[in-house]
């Protein structure tokens, strides 16, 4: 499994389709919609997107079912990068630099950054709801719109973002961070792998397993944020290294010290490929992932 | 026709179905969920649930077609709401006041206001795709959903919402306004009547017409409230009144002078009537509502 070309490739695959199911600026609300494309192909790694799509992949080899499956994908990364506009807005993190690039409040406006947002998430809604750009039936759709609304909403994503917020410049206790990890980053991670179990028809038990592996992935992808903010650089990183301490914020290097940190990351993944025992080969995307959100270097 | 009786009793079957159907404020996220209780319940006169099920009772006379839209009603109040949190917003209109209450900003901070009002729209989201709070089948779901999404969107209400804002103390043509107006606050109005005439199983033809309805009672709307905002004080109103003119907004009587645009809202109020000719007794209530809004002093 090599996954530096399974990653480009499945990364050519999403860009295409975003550029696909992506409205096009034009009048009466061009400017607003260049303000969604602005950060929507700012260069994302499309994990979310791609997770969705390999964990379909490793329950059903039917050709098909990317295709199928792209207006999803695209879905999740509209919701991703609204989350991120807003994290970056003054009120919120407060940053200027994205993957290396200005944000959008820092181009657009604050106003224009916040609208700009909301028109992603409910962008989102609306790819997952057209008629006719998939042919996943009714019933699946709402399934996984609600696997998705449930992920990114105040039980998930929005209600972690707010405990981060709530606990800057506080010490808590490393419960406290683990909640907020498991919602503000893990729970869009664990509903991306959910959503495309579902379209793909995964049985009761595989979709159970592949929760497993969603909650550990998204664990060590949160831990490797936390040490990259610690330990790299901000050209590395294409954003501020060293903000979480700089703002005060709970990391887990701050809790255990690297070495143990980096322990648990690598723990999370070996459990996250445990989780996949009875996966046959078609699992192995997901498993070569697991293993580069541990070793990623941005 | 009662109007008055009629909005108070469904004021609260609405009301009740809030309770129901809104996410109980309990840890880990409390806080966060009491500030999207605390503007969701401050007051609203759920218009948009009510056009909702008064759209559908117009083509269908089954009791039990309004408990089966009531988590539609109660998504799109959950949508109005997070857009006024977010119109609020110091970056965006600066309002400290709102249905004579605190905005959520004064009360939760700005980022605790944000983050109120993104799990709102997410929620809303939630709501028309969970399992078991309907009978509503997953097609009509879908499509429910997609027209909510739409108008809510970039192409819909948060496209409204940034051409208000960008084109604050600048002069611009009627038409600029009326396209502000028919996104800002008429997209949201019809599509709340085309979510209930979908859910009611209403013919293309009458929700074709339901649609002609909506724009026209969404254009009277507007046009009563730059009336009020003109007109009224600040205690009718329950928010700041002139603030359009302290803005520099553009609004009809600024175009047309108090007299000609009573003229003009009237004769949407009208125009919406004339779309109903074809609709039987059970229609009372939208024809009433239409007058309801001409008429209404906050």
């Amino acid at each position: 499994m090599e996954i530096k070309s399974y990653l480009k490739s499945k990364r050519q695959i999403v860009e295409k389709a975003l550029q696909k199911y992506m409205l096009p600026a034009s009048e009466p609300f061009k400017e607003h919609i260049e303000a969604m494309h602005y950060s929507l192909f700012a260069g994302g790694k499309r994990i979310r997107p791609i997770l969705c799509l390999a964990a379909a992949a490793s329950v059903n080899n039917d050709p098909e079912i990317e295709s199928t499956l792209l207006p999803v994908a695209c879905a999740l990364e509209c919701i991703h990068t609204y989350s991120l506009i807003h994290d970056d807005l003054p009120s919120m993190d407060n940053d200027d630099l994205r993957r290396g690039k200005a944000t959008s409040h820092t181009l657009f406006g604050e106003a224009g950054a916040l609208l700009a947002g909301d028109s992603l998430l409910t962008w989102a809604f609306d790819l997952l709801s057209q008629t006719g750009n998939t042919s996943l039936p009714p019933e699946k759709r709402v399934a996984i719109i609600n696997v998705i609304a449930r992920a990114a909403g105040p039980m998930g994503m929005v209600g972690g973002q707010t405990m981060d917020i709530a606990n800057e410049n506080r010490e808590f206790p490393i419960e406290i961070l683990q909640t907020i990890h498991r919602n503000k980053t893990g729970a869009l991670i664990t509903g991306s792998i959910q959503a495309g179990a579902i379209g793909a028809g995964a049985s009761t038990n595989k979709i159970e397993k592949l929760v497993i592996y969603g909650n550990k992935i998204g664990l060590s992808f949160q831990i490797v944020d936390d040490l990259l903010n610690a330990t790299a650089t901000t050209q590395q990183l294409g954003k501020a290294a060293g903000s979480d301490t700089t703002r005060g914020k709970a990391t887990y290097p701050a809790f255990f010290g690297i070495e143990e940190t980096r322990r648990q990351a690598l723990q999370a993944v070996e459990d996250a490929k445990s989780a996949l025992t009875d996966f046959d080969y078609k699992a192995d995307p997901l498993r070569a992932l697991a293993d580069y959100i541990y070793t990623r270097s941005n």
